[in-house]
């Protein structure tokens, strides 16, 4: 049961001019479930990504990377679930050209303006003869508002699909925005989630595009953690077929900001699904670490706390057994830390108090505020001025259960 | 239940001339338990102690380092479960010195001789006045031949008491060396593990001893994991009471390789005794990393292994899902592994060549590997000649329920 998450309904999901959507059932792992997503673009949209830092990267992830830079447009993208096409070696590098190609066939564009994407079962090989019937079939149903249907064709242990829409006017001009993300376990994003799609059809040069997609997943889609292990096939794309008629922006200017805030709302509502969504998640946790020396030293907290298996038993159990988050602390890689500044407040309730047992908290209170599905601890260092928040959920049965029956 | 692991006989737990061991319920948490342990040691003694790096150092851990570091000779030891004293401020350290005060009262030493050692629930503040009831009942039992119950005396969720013991001549002289250990949760001990405590009647100087502990620490109770969170009152303590015969050690000489020999089989027993009874655990797996450019690299390769829940879960469930190893490996902070030179054996089937599925590789075999109780993978990097071993457990419904339900 995913916590306070509820399914999108495609109407409430605006359609992105210079973007159609078509998926099939390849029955790549399973039958009579959608699996195979391809997502056509127009000529001349602006086109980033970010990818995984495994360094067991994915054949697709190679294949995307060298895509991106060499292709003058990307025109569309090729997902399958079912098969990760990771740990394949070069047979799963050819595999991923193969399937390139064959979009490329059908839509009469070049392979290397499309970009691949795997996701799945790991040293798993790509089952190409099925993706080749389904890829015909995909494409005949491309749409523009079919962005539902293409959330749902990327799920694999998600129990809900993920998808986020907005609005936003740039110079008198509609903008929209969409995007569609995918992933419950095997998270914990380096420079990018499992797999994270955002279309709008904003007016941006590709090298603005690039350094905002890096801006919004560090403040999104790198701050959820599930189980700390980061996928070998974690990819967010942002696609701004340019569409809309304000003017391109191509600096730093007042509209790259108007876009950059939609798009965080965006991907940070896909961000949080795939926590709320987490595997087994009976929580959905925020940790706010403030007062650090610099950024990275607060994440590096909120990591070190969202990772520790005690602290995650505990908030499952509701157990307001404060001391594993001080233990938790303790152990991230912080120079110097200066335990006696730490405070810390669990919701309003502060349970510690220059690193230690604050006086006026009582059990009791820990109790009240443990119970609570949605769970805000807010950690202050004392020893700078940055803050870092970091999205997490619990560690119940249902994740073992989950995790131990994903192949069987 | 633990992963073939038994419960040690006293019998065969030799004494060591010049320690006692003495225990008492004084219920601190729970009524009818061991939780009191007070060891006695004659004068001369050489006594050498590594610690927790946890941030948060326990007040004991404050204490006893201290305390280490200025006695002439240390004379007692005095260990409660129940509460950790950590998280507790100048208050904690205060109620550490008072406990050190009173075993100094009763044995008639002086305080700074004494190191106090707590585990147990983390910012609770410790119940002197119980501990004040129970130290002279633990006094009045002090024999030598009570290692088991010293054993059992500190457990917390253990289910198993753990101990290991040998005999060996130096100069024709004998030689014991007993060792106890406690942990089961909140294991990835880092210079020291939750509590090991082993004692020898070799007579070997302090300086030499404290060499030796850092060597036999390195490659016995630093090698496991439960759950990759380092406590904050991990300890571990040799007692020499050098009241055997041969010369003293004082040089790295034949005598300091054999007495190190058998210190590493003792605290090897201790630090897998507490895997094989951790929490949860029903597979006891070993995991060795060869062909590193050093041992901390293969070490942090092994870890990265060792603490991704998807791996652990997978091993629970006795499933070859074994991409979820490669990309455990890829995640590791290694610079410039070259993934293309990886070969990886489950047990003596061989899954994974030149960093892909290896091709004579089947499913079959993954599956009859995975049901054994004790697990072995070897990981071949191909970089150099260093090779590490890391042991650990899977993750199971029980590592949840046990963590869920601790403190209720």
């Amino acid at each position: 049961m995913p916590v306070n998450l509820k399914p999108p309904k495609n109407d409430e999901l605006h359609s992105i001019p210079g973007i159609q959507l078509g998926i099939a059932e390849a029955e790549i792992r399973y039958k009579s479930q959608k699996d195979l997503l391809v997502i056509s673009i127009d000529s001349g949209a602006s086109v980033s990504g970010i990818f995984t830092k495994n360094k067991f990267t994915a054949a697709p992830i190679i294949v995307a990377k060298e895509h991106l830079k060499i292709s003058k447009s990307t025109r569309a993208l090729v997902v399958n679930t079912g098969s990760a096409n990771a740990g394949t070696g070069g047979d799963g590098v050819k595999n991923a050209r193969v399937v390139c190609e064959m979009v490329a066939n059908e839509l009469n564009i070049n392979a290397v303006d499309i970009l691949p994407f795997s996701t799945g079962i790991i040293m798993t090989h790509l089952p190409v003869d099925k993706i080749s019937i389904g890829i015909p079939i995909a494409i005949k149903n491309l749409k523009p508002n079919n962005w539902l249907n293409a959330a749902e064709s990327i799920m694999t242990t998600d129990t809900v699909a993920k998808a986020s829409s907005k609005k936003i006017m740039i110079q008198g001009e509609n903008v929209h925005v969409t995007g569609i993300s995918k992933g419950s376990g095997m998270i914990e994003p380096n420079m990018a989630t499992m797999l994270g799609f955002i279309g709008t059809n904003a007016n941006i040069t590709k090298e603005m595009l690039d350094e905002m997609i890096v801006e919004v997943a560090d403040n999104t889609l790198n701050c959820i953690t599930v189980d700390g292990d980061t996928s070998t096939n974690d990819s967010f794309i942002i696609i701004a077929t340019k569409q809309s008629n304000h003017q391109p922006i191509d600096t730093k200017n007042k509209n790259y900001y108007v876009l950059k805030e939609a798009l965080l709302e965006t991907a940070k509502i896909l961000a949080q699904s795939i926590i709320r969504d987490g595997e087994g998640a009976t929580k959905f946790i925020s940790i706010n670490v403030h007062g650090g020396k610099n950024r990275d030293e607060c994440l590096s907290i909120g990591k070190s706390i969202a990772h520790s298996p005690l602290v995650k038993t505990a908030f499952f159990a509701s157990d307001p057994n404060l001391g594993r988050i001080l233990a938790a602390i303790g152990n991230s890689p912080i120079e110097l830390l200066d335990i006696n500044l730490i405070d810390i407040f669990l919701n309003q309730v502060q349970f510690a108090k220059s690193g230690s047992l604050a006086e006026n908290y009582k059990e009791s209170m820990g109790v009240n505020e443990m119970k609570s599905e949605e769970i805000t601890l807010d950690i202050y260092l004392g020893r700078g001025e940055y803050t870092s928040t970091v999205w997490t959920t619990d560690l119940s049965y249902d994740y073992v259960k989950i995790n131990a029956e994903y192949r069987s």
